[in-house]
């Protein structure tokens, strides 16, 4: 079931999304048009909360069926005190990051598996997004990006397994587009990011009618 | 799926279990039969933290979909670190309640329902016990029995409130009895204690074939 208003970005590291939400924002600001921005743990405390037993350097045994419960708990309470309200209350949801990174970076990239992900988040899939855009990033582009500290500044060191990490990080993304390719927008995010915001800006007005 | 080996008990307060499963491990001794005791969680520790977070009374505003699941990630820890090791080691797990508690509590006493439940620990689903025996004590019964220390020294006071809850769990698993009636044994935990104790050590000893 879909959630009207309702918009998530994907991507991998250095995607642009945060830039292209920041001018997505303007864009709503301009229409006067009632929004809210949010990404899980999104301050509530019992997300927070969960978030910190997955993240702890203690919990080396965690299964990876515990830690996808775990992120699905934390997923469902984010939704429940801050996504459905402002949809309720009328607003665009517009939240960096969803169930579609779970599939791509834990069920596909970490090989918990496609359907184990989509398991552990039977309920969220009561309240998919009615939109979802995916800036479609290459692995080397988004490399090149990485050692270019002024669009990415997060990342200090590329190895191997980072290397190929992204890789399936982006395979895994490609396969979330085959399995919703009605809900998924994608994105050509290898153009300069002026083009990359346009385009984002025209998917965006084209949803909500304006 | 069933876990052979797997043996969980069942059943609302009073009705005797703790006294029941130590009998059983008299048995199993006697035999020289290799087991183990559990009830979730466990003494996991990310299991426990789990269920700390489950249990802090700051956090009211758990949804009831965020709970299921961290219960059933928690479930799943205590599966992984405890239970599987057993069973792979040759051993029988005697484990007090398991996921049917979660179906009578949370699905029908508390109104989550037992899809919800069933929802949320699809990854148990893989690791069901292969005998699950329910103590079956009639809600006026085990009221008796509370305001009998001598028996169940657990409870202090009884509210309106507490009967119906204490109803409500009783049909609770009732509704689970009909959803396995195949994995689930009934006995009468109505009769006098020694009695029932005879009654669940002949189901065990049928199923292990001795």
């Amino acid at each position: 079931m879909k959630m009207k208003g309702f918009i998530t970005f994907e991507g991998g590291e250095c995607s642009g999304k945060t830039t292209i939400i920041n001018e997505i924002c303007k864009l709503f600001d301009e229409l006067k048009i009632k929004y809210i921005t949010t990404r899980e743990p999104g301050g509530i405390r019992i997300a927070e909360d969960i978030r910190n037993i997955i993240l702890d350097v203690n919990n080396t045994a965690m299964t990876k069926e515990c830690e996808a419960l775990l992120y699905a708990a934390s997923r469902m309470q984010h939704l429940s005190e801050k996504v459905i309200p402002a949809i309720k209350d009328g607003k665009i949801v517009i939240c960096d990051r969803f169930i579609d990174s779970s599939l791509a970076y834990q069920g596909y990239a970490r090989g918990l598996g496609m359907e184990s992900v989509l398991k552990a988040n039977s309920f969220a899939l009561d309240y998919m997004p009615d939109l979802t855009i995916f800036i479609d990033v290459t692995p080397d582009v988004a490399l090149k990006r990485m050692s270019n500290k002024d669009r990415c500044g997060k990342v200090d060191r590329l190895d191997k397994e980072d290397i190929s990490f992204h890789e399936r990080v982006y395979k895994g993304y490609h396969e979330v587009l085959k399995m919703y390719p009605e809900r998924i927008k994608r994105i050509d995010g290898n153009k300069p990011l002026n083009e990359v915001i346009e385009d984002c800006k025209k998917v965006i007005l084209d949803y909500i009618g304006v």
